[in-house]
Parts: structure tokens; sequence; C-alpha cells
């Protein structure tokens, strides 16, 4: 069983759901929509991503005779069900924004047409999946906005990311919301994400001296030098960069930058940039990591902290400051009905939609989330990415994606590029208001039933 | 290449790092420890988890063909380095405190002694590894620890567990920590953790009528039987629980529970409760789920809710109030010599440790940091866990590994035992103190020199 494919790694009521509709042979066509009910405090947009990976997984979508064995061996299912499963393939159609497109609560980012019981099925798995890539490239992009302008922006928080999966798709959330690149490895040969790196302290304590520490990385890695200077005294270590730097010139090693990671990073890289212009090494640039976020970005911009490049680790990809997304996958239609959950705070909106988007001078100005099928002008965002369970059109790349991305932060209203709180008008068309109530009324007999 | 076996999964800078050590052939004996240099706000303690998986992972460490390819392919290593990496595996020691074993800063709680190019490689993943299943486990016994007496507590909370890993860990450490089981399907085969769940609002929604999506599901799954009852009308629900009752009852099929998952749990609790008695369900039990955490199940607690288990989700699996641990992974001797990092704000304790444990009446009374070979006496909590690459002794079984942090639980001050702040005292030893002061003396010189 491979974790990452396997149907298992579900929630256990989507298979005892399962049950209830093969048994009741509940097999009309479902319509579910992925949505987030309400933005964090801490975020004015969202940015989609993780689609796809979902693809893959949709597209891959079956149970291996080991998983349908264990679910006959667990006692919980009757045979004829357990090959039912075994039968079982993703079918169904989906629409989706684009990874790398702008969006706010209540908008479907992607909606599912399937026969229920494939549709309910991938539900867990689904959620899994695109709430974690939207909840890091989302993060991502507001550090991209909140840097200083040209500076060099880079992943470096793998080893506290939440696991394996999280460290990998942090450095593909980053890359995709317009970071240079990661410290990741495995992203370079799983999505050809450009990698960065040098030194940790540890390779500073292991060698007698700081300078044959220095000299030592610089002669094995002459095309990569940029050189961790804190583990000691931040200042004096820059002293020794500059002493090291002719006898490494005379053998054409350029030393490219220096690292701070700990203390008041804007004040060390003040005094550690005038050591070594006096050194002569203007060419050599500062990068800084420890700590950094968004705000501390913000930070360094509004003091013009002369450092080149961050790395951004922990608080990145962990989402620290919100570290999950209040979203939701839920059913709006079965057998041709629209449906509408009603529980307390948890409202939704029944019925196929598609949300537009309009523009003032290339710049968002406002959403309108409508019933499928309404022209209420706008740009349409929902675009059809999977039919009868394969994908439409080609896979893009990862470059396409990530300029995607780019073109959509560019067109964000000045407001919401900030870091303050800021909101942006989206409507719900009349139509769709009108379904709702219809629905309620079903909602309220249903009650009283 | 296996994401979550790869070698690759890691960060660059131990590859470039490998590299300088493998020029200077500095291949001497490395000491590195694991610890936690300051505790959550919200956390009095933290267990250990996370060490099975390293230790399989430490076992199996090696370079594919592929992966090697890749390195080579890359631009960035010599051949003689990337044939030295495809020889390269695991031969070091590691001691470590058992899963499930409280901890306090600064105290190491995995030691590895290996050639050093060995111990570096493995240290992002050997941190990824240790950082999230310590994380999940601490919030987890928090919640055991909150939670009303007698109650069952099941993890919720796959969907929004960041990615496929931490939802598999999050299952398994919930487990470890107490809870009874969890919704995650997958940690059954894995792990073989009871599982928990039954119907979900898109279930009540796909039926015409709530009273038969109850009926169908209490058919397909008759000894499974907890009906989901908010989905329209709470209290109205549980009336029709009622009146199904004695339906199923004639063929058998007992209403084990209902579940709340909105509003305001406590208050439906009671109402459900007053229904489900007076018509005659005083067996049916109440299970409650929806943005629960440990300070919910003292307030439930507080309130003498009358429910009886809960599912625990978003802020278990994503360990929300604290998403984090300030962890590292450190040198603290290099060829018999001890070695300290003194960067700002992340000064560490140098040389080879182990750390006591002192009881008053069973109840722990502090703990002492001390260099390996004293003996202060108390209970030693580092163990011997790999010796030469392989694991000493046999692998404990999560049975066995959830009694011990059960029986670690139940040593923890009343002060602990709380939601507020409280502290406990770690001492430092004389002789580590010593090492301490006498390694600074050397770091003094370094930034000097």
């Amino acid at each position: 069983m491979d974790l990452r494919s396997s149907p298992l790694l579900t929630d256990l009521y989507q298979l005892t759901m399962l049950d209830g509709y093969f048994e009741a042979a509940m097999e009309e066509t479902a319509v579910f929509e992925f949505f987030v009910r309400k933005l964090p405090d801490s975020r004015n947009f969202l940015m989609a991503a993780g689609l796809e990976q979902l693809i893959e997984f949709l597209e891959n979508l079956q149970f291996t005779k080991e998983e349908l064995q264990w679910l006959a061996d667990s006692g919980r299912f009757r045979s004829d069900f357990v090959d039912y499963l075994a039968g079982l393939r993703f079918t169904g159609d989906v629409d989706a924004m684009l990874e790398g497109t702008l969006f706010f609560a209540d908008e479907p980012i992607l909606q599912v047409v399937a026969p229920l019981p494939q549709a309910q099925l991938i539900e867990s798995r689904l959620i899994n999946i695109l709430h974690l890539q939207t909840m890091l490239v989302s993060k991502a992009a507001r550090c991209m906005l909140a840097a200083p302008e040209g500076s060099l922006l880079v992943d470096f928080g793998m080893r506290r990311a939440h696991g394996a999966d999280a460290a990998l798709y942090a450095a593909r959330a980053s890359y995709l919301a317009g970071f240079a690149g990661t410290a990741t490895v495995y992203a370079g040969p799983a999505f050809g994400i450009p990698l960065y790196g040098t030194m940790a302290h540890s390779f500073i304590q292991a060698h007698a001296r700081e300078t044959d520490a220095f000299e030592t990385f610089a002669r094995a890695q002459p095309d990569n030098v940029i050189l961790l200077i804190d583990t000691y005294d931040t200042e004096a270590a820059a002293e020794k960069v500059v002493q090291l730097a002719p006898r490494l010139q005379a053998d054409g090693i350029a030393i490219k930058g220096v690292r701070l990671d700990s203390g008041d990073l804007a004040e060390h890289a003040r005094k550690v940039r005038k050591i070594l212009d006096a050194g002569g090494l203007d060419q050599t640039v500062i990068f800084a990591s420890g700590d950094i976020d968004e705000h501390k970005l913000a930070d360094f911009e509004n003091q013009s902290a002369p450092i080149s490049g961050f790395g951004i680790g922990t608080r990145l990809d962990t989402s620290s400051d919100a570290p999950y997304l209040n979203c939701a996958y839920k059913l709006t239609e079965y057998a041709g009905q629209a449906r509408r959950k009603r529980s307390e705070g948890k409202e939704m909106l029944p019925g196929r939609k598609q949300v537009f988007r309009h523009y003032d001078n290339g710049i968002m100005s406002s959403d309108t989330i409508a019933r499928e099928g309404e022209e209420p002008g706008g740009e349409a965002l929902l675009q059809p990415v999977m039919r009868g369970g394969k994908r439409v059109g080609r896979r893009p790349t990862l470059a396409e994606s990530r300029e995607h991305a780019a073109r959509q932060l560019a067109t964000l209203p000045a407001p919401l590029r900030g870091l303050g709180p800021a909101s942006y008008p989206v409507h719900v068309s009349n139509a769709l208001k009108e379904l709702t109530e219809a629905v309620d009324r079903f909602v309220t007999d249903q009650a009283r039933q």
C-alpha cells in the first residue's frame, strides 16, 4: 500500500457511507464543491493550488488487491460491497480554478460532477491535497508581496514542515507563488525547482578554526560560496571573510555571499555590509534567515536593510499564523436536485456554480458567484479540467502555473496587497439567491417531516 | 524515488557540506543531539515521538541509482563524491528517550554518535520526523488530560492535516497519547489502530428524507449505527431517531449513538439527551465533533455535558495553537572535542549527555541534564536504541509504547496537568556547566582568531 496514492487514506465514514449508497443503489449524479467558508484573519486573499496532484490522484484512483483484502478482513463490509469497490474508478468531471488563481470566501474553487459514490469517496483526500497547497501558496504569496523589491526568496522550511508531503509541497507552493527556489533537494528531481543551500553551523563547529571552515567549503563548492558567519561572532567572521577573499581570488574563487541566521538581522547586515565594502567585497551579497515571515520582510523593506535574499522556513512551511483553512467539500446537488446543508455556522450555497471576475483597468474589482449557465459577464474562473475521469488537454508546466500566479498577483488591488486587513467585494447572483431560498423551503420541510 | 525514504528529502546544504567534509577528509566521530530550545507558551511539557519511523529511516538509508544519477547530472558535485555517496550508510549509534516519554526544554531526547558525514546528512529528515510526531503527540496528550473522565477521544483530523504523512502520523500520535482510535482508515493496516466513523452531512443530504438516510445507514452498517443529527435541525432529528428506533429494534438493530457537529454542542447535547431518554433510548450515547480542542474538552468537563465521545480534528492534527516546535539538531562534539554554537538566542549545551529524572512518591519532581558518565541518581531517560546502524533489541509494539505514554502521564505533577502555565525544574549538572564554560573559552578564542 502506498500512503500517497492509497484510497485507504480516507476517513472511515466515506467507506461506511459508500456501503449505505451501495445497499440503497444510490448511484445518481452528485455535484460537490470545494470552497473556503471564511478567510483567516491574517489573509486578504487566497491562491488556489494542489490541482495537479489532485488530478493525478483521481486519474489513478483504484483499490489494490491488498487494500481490498484488508477491507474484507476488517469484518466491517460484506463481500459484495468489497467486490464493488474493486471495480470503482473515478469517471467524473471536474471544473476548477487553475493553480495560482486568487479567490475568496464562499467561492467554489473546484466542482466535481460524478456518480454519488465516486464523488463521496474522494472527499477526505481531495480536501487533504487542496487544503495544504492552497494554504501554503497563499502564505508564500503574502511573503512575495511584502518582500523588498528585487530580493530573492528561498524556501528553507523542510525540517519543520509537517512531514514529507508538507515539505515537498511547501517547496512547490512557494515556487508557484514566485519564490526563486528551495533548499529541499527532492523538489529538484520532482518538479525541476531551482535549489539553494550552502552550510550549517555544524560545518563551522566541526572545524578547528572558522576560517578553515570557510576555505574548505569554498574549495569544495567553488561556484556556490555563501558563507555562514553567525556561529560565534558575526562581525568578527565578516572580517575573516575579507581576509580570506584574496587567497581564494588568486585561485579564481569568488565569495558570492554571506548568510546571517541570528540576532537583529537588519542591524548585523548594516555592520557586515560596511566591513565587506571596506574590504573591497562590494560584490559579495548578504543573505538572511531565521524566523522570517511576511512581517519581518516588510520590516526589512522599511529599514532598507542591505539584504539581497531571504531564506524563509518554519513560518512559511507551517503557515504558522494560519495553520489551517476553514474549508469544506459539500454536496450541492443530487439527482438533479439542488441541496444545501444548514448546520449552524456552516450554511452554504446550493447547486452548480460558476465564479466570474470583473476588472477595472486590469485590476480586479469584484467577483460574482452565479448559477451555472448564467452569463453575468466577466472572466469565468472555473475551467474544465477533467471529463469522464480524464484530464482535459495537456498538463500545464509548473513554469506556466507560476506565470499565471504572477499575472494574478499583478491584478490584485492595492489594499489587498498589504499586510493589514482589507476586503474585496464578492456578490451572489440573484438567480443563486433565489435557488438558495427555494432549497431552504425544502430544507425546512425536511426538518419538519 | 520514494519521497518518504529518499535521502534527497533533505536540505541542499547537507550535501554541499558533505562535499566539503569529503574534500577535507573529515570523517571523525561526531555527536549530535536533538532537543527543543523553548516550549511553546501553551505547553507545560512535551512527549517524545517519531523514534520508530526514524530508526526505520536510518536502517534503510541509502542512495538509489536514480538518485545518484540525478546528483551527478545536477552539475553540483564531482563524480568521486557521488561515488562516495553510493557507498554511504548509517553505521552510527543512537540513544533516545522512548516514544511516550515526557521531556522539557534543553533536554536532548536523542543523541547520535556517528562519523561526521553520516550524522550530518541525516539532520533535515531526522528533524522532520521527530518534530512532527513530538508536536502531535504533545497536543494529543493535553487533550487526554483535559477530557472528561472516561470519555472516548477519536482523531478526526485527516482532511486538514498537512498532507498524507501528517494525517497518518496524527492518527498514530493521538493513539500513542491514549486516544481510542482514528477515522483515518490507512492507520488500520499501517499500525493496527482502531477505526471509528459513520456518516457525513452529504449522506443525509443525498436522501430525500433525513429519516430515510438514518434507516439506510443502519441497515447497511447494523453494528455501527451512530447517526449524524445536525444537518437540518438537531432536536427535530433527535425526535426522528426516537421514532425510527422501534422499527430497527424489531430487526435486532440498536442505535448506538448520535453525533452533533455544529452549534453549542453542550447545549444541544443536554436537549438531545432529554429527547432520547424520554424516548427510551437511554443506552444511545452522544458523540460530538467540530472545532474541539483541549480547552473545549475542559469546558465540557466543567459543564458536565452529557457527551460520551469526541471527534477531535483540525486543531489536533495541525497542532493549531503551536504549529511548530523550536527544536534543533546540533553538533555537541567532534573528534573527541566538545562543541557549542553561540549564535545569539541559540546558545546550547556542549558534549555527550544523559538526562536523569527524579521522583517523589511516584510523581516527577525534577530532571537533571548531566554529562555522559555522571551518576547523579534518578532514572536515566536516554536509552540505547541503535548500535552500529542497527536497532538494539526488538521493536516495541505500538501498544507497549502507548502503555509507556500512559504511565508517563500518570507521573506528571498536578500543576502541569492543567491547561494554564506551569513550570518544572530542570537542572544542569555542575560538570556540564563546567564543560560549557571551558568550551566558551575555546569559542571566544575562535571569534578572536
